[in-house]
């Protein structure tokens, strides 16, 4: 995008109602209005555009941007890192290991003590069904009450980076690739997406991406197509909203009890592992208990478990069925590739390596969609805001 | 404040004699004139003041901020962050583990090599007496030697965030926190602050804190009363600041043998606990031993020791012997609440919730008074610098 | 320097051919033009002079540095931290151990989701021999490969932060302290230094830092001499490297047996240990046979090893048959100084603490290297930039 183009996006921007999203969080994609969902893809292109242009989305002159990680990451970190850096804020991590977080300390007092300063806070808090999203819910409420009170001078905004339901930072990037891929959110309309459990020997994988992909999907109008083995189900409530968005925004979303009925004549295909929700279930058991030993051994009969659908793998024959066979392929990535990561996986190495640059870019989408959340939530009229940067123009290197 | 009341409050700023504090370290109060401290606690309100108005206080455009954190942290780790970000700073931190300092590396050499563009170096290391002040001594002599030697281009400044004999930054953070609750420094004279120990079933905590009140408090005119069970004395130098404050400055200082006789008529109750002294000196020992089982046993000792003591709690009716029953409950933070945190500990569920708005607002100066430390070192005129950055008015956000 | 000096500075700058250095990595010295190295150098004191000036040297608005230590590292460590800060860029780290490398992911990929928003990746990776240099061409490959497929919107400049062939930023810093110790580049020209092993009892040390010295100091018209035990020797390329150097740029290369052939007539004297070259080799078959326990007893008999050469050691006797007894004793730090940090070690105290003051000034010079480094990889016209920024005259502080 040049300047003028840029320019013309943040008028269209501009007539967007993302006013709620002003001192808010960003959760869960189902809590947004479809206002809200198009202005954080718009606002990610026109950062994006405008560090390509390099003009500098630098709005902070100071400021700190907290991370939590309480799962290992890398993808989500430096994208965070990326996106906090490229408005103007600081990363500081909390490292609970590091920190005096005395034993019964409330997330409450954590949460405020660690916000005089911050102006966003990314949580990744994946593992235990039941545990992130509330985690995050509470992190909210306590910053919240924190900034009423007068604890705190601002209120730092959260950003979801992956939790037990949703990875909103995820799938918003998946959805910007998918739009920039068919040319525009309306070709979105009538496209069939099979999103599909497949094998993986690694670990029992958090159910947060294939929970996200059909409860943002089902927004644009798609054909959404959930397939996974028995007793690989996901959360009943998140099947729900994907009944009720295909309904609402006039798409559907069918289940299917193999990889075969579900690529058959898809547009995009989305194969990737998870737990059994069985192992889901007691993971959260087991934590709340404390006992780590029996975590392990969960671990162990979850991949035991997944070993019974080895043949739930992304294979060049399945690819021939998809739509002329020629679906798009995607992954959040890492993928377990067969033959290269792994002996047998969730994806052939000439399918993986056919869309590899496609997934790449897929990928770096995420530091603009994360910075257009924070954007958003941080500007009370977002698009005049970003008329000011370009304007100005203040190149960037 | 306004913009004007600022502008007044860096006006009287300018009339308070704190040209030593250029370039020079901030240890221990006790170190500072009174025009020093005086002028530490009037620039964190102005810094406050400046972003609370979203003037940006950026007056670094590089350079960094050494933490080096030989304890855990939560508090003091992020308002560091937060103050060195307030100023420009960007923080790197001296991980003892992951770093190249060879066995017999001198102190003066890793001062020295992590100092070449440093600003500024905030240091915890509060655990074992007679360690954390020697050595935060020998860093400060050895940064000095660099710069004279002309290895540094620059001098920096250090921080104590917490030694085995004070805690400067959450101290000053108290005392601004007691200057706006009672509406002017000029209104703590008289004011009766009872430091009392406190039962703790968590671990042995360092003297810093309520050795830094008693050597703090008595500077403002306060009647100050120190009370713990026998055996939990303070190091006896700081007892002896406390008592030559007290005198010099026209308050009182006594000792108590309970928390009742401290408590009666206090405007404000600091019940804390502490490890006993013995344990602090076998620490020592034994860490110059290098014998990490013997350390934990006398962990262990020291919590059996507490127990004794098991009724030492701040507790309503002990709160309702305080001047009208309404004395300021104040705690450095994390407290152990009996029936939250731990079964019994330091403070009745009830008391800290009545003051936890309060307890937090005490927290939130640590960041603008760490700021003033580092700036007040930074600048030979520092009003004058204040008023320039005020009147540019460069927008934080 | 003052601004004139500065300005002439960029002025001869701008004569030296360094176009090629624009959007590439440093490696290894040898992979440079003499062009290059002098530019490198010229830059590296440019923005030294500059910063002694005041004058920002921040050209980056925003951009991220990521760095990867895959051995410690604290000098380094600080130096690219100061360095990348010095000129905008904020550091994000790559902790192997906290993020999402799936086992089996290639590095192509994890260098990519790192880089989208990278600047410059710095990277020490020395211990095992034939991998650390193989590791960066690897990860310079990828990210090349991503900006021309158009994943990356920039292509981040790799820095070699020390591998198991050479180590730049230390021996070009060494290379500055040396033309400024004998007040120009010209100087150097038929001075001896003597690269030499001596006695540790602390570790296997890599073998980049007299590889990297040999390999340098032979562009200068320097008469180079390598001296070690039997067993201790260089990897051969660069030994090969050292010698074509010294024919092409009229100095000498030559091994000896002893530290005393070495020593004699020097000017210049850099005693360091280093682990036996068959230690190298099957620390590096360890590895890929991922055997830990077996990692640690070849450390054990490295060091017994040692032990038969303990006599090499820096002593006030050796250095008297240097140069008029005046030889400049250098050493890249830490070093094992007898009876300081250790029994026996690399030198004796009295040697090391004459050289201290000017051994910490070698050091100091690694942060302007290292952004010398990445500068020239950032900008197609790099006196020009340098120009614009002395000229606006912005002030640091």
């Amino acid at each position: 995008m040049d300047k003028n183009e840029i320019l013309k996006s943040i008028e269209s921007l501009s007539k967007k109602k993302s006013a709620e999203m002003f001192l808010n969080d960003f959760l869960l994609t189902w809590d947004k209005s479809e206002d809200e969902i198009a202005a954080t893809l718009q606002t990610a292109e026109i950062l994006r555009g405008m560090r390509q242009d390099n003009i500098s989305c630098r709005m902070f002159e100071t400021g700190l941007a907290i991370s939590i990680f309480r799962d290992q990451s890398t993808r989500t970190r430096f994208s965070f890192a990326g996106a906090c850096n490229l408005l103007g804020l600081a990363i500081q991590e909390l490292d609970e290991e590091k920190s005096q977080i005395a034993h019964g300390e409330t997330i409450r007092e954590t949460a405020n003590m660690i916000s005089f300063l911050a102006e966003v806070i990314g949580i990744r808090d994946d593992i235990y069904l039941g545990e992130g999203h509330t985690y995050m819910k509470e992190v909210a409420r306590a910053v919240n009450q924190g900034h009423q009170e007068g604890v705190l001078p601002q209120r730092p905004t959260l950003v979801n980076l992956q939790c037990d339901i949703d990875h909103p930072t995820q799938t918003m990037s998946d959805a910007l690739h998918l739009i920039n891929y068919f040319g525009g959110v309306e070709n979105l309309k009538g496209k069939k997406i099979a999103m599909t459990w497949a094998y993986s020997p690694s670990y029992g994988k958090p159910l947060s991406v294939p929970q996200g992909i059909i409860g943002l999907m089902t927004r644009f109008g798609m054909d959404v197509v959930l397939a996974h083995p028995e007793g690989y189900n996901l959360m009943s409530e998140v099947v729900g909203v994907a009944q009720k968005n295909s309904e609402q925004f006039g798409g559907s979303f069918a289940q299917a009890m193999s990889m075969e009925e579900a690529f058959k004549d898809a547009d995009i295909v989305y194969p990737k592992s998870w737990a059994p929700y069985s192992v889901m279930e007691e993971r959260t058991r087991l934590l709340q208990g404390g006992d780590r030993q029996a975590l392990q051994e969960v671990e162990k009969r979850c991949l035991e478990t997944n070993k019974k659908y080895i043949d739930w793998e992304c294979t060049e024959k399945l690819m021939q069925i998809t739509r002329e066979g020629q679906a798009l392929y995607m992954h959040c990535l890492p993928a377990d590739i067969s033959g290269v990561s792994c002996e047998r996986g969730e994806v052939a190495s000439s399918v993986f390596e056919r869309y590899r640059v496609s997934q790449y870019r897929q990928a770096g989408y995420k530091p603009y969609i994360i910075a257009g959340m924070i954007f958003l939530s941080k500007f009370q009229n977002p698009a005049e805001k970003l008329a000011e940067l370009v304007n100005k123009g203040q190149p960037r290197i």
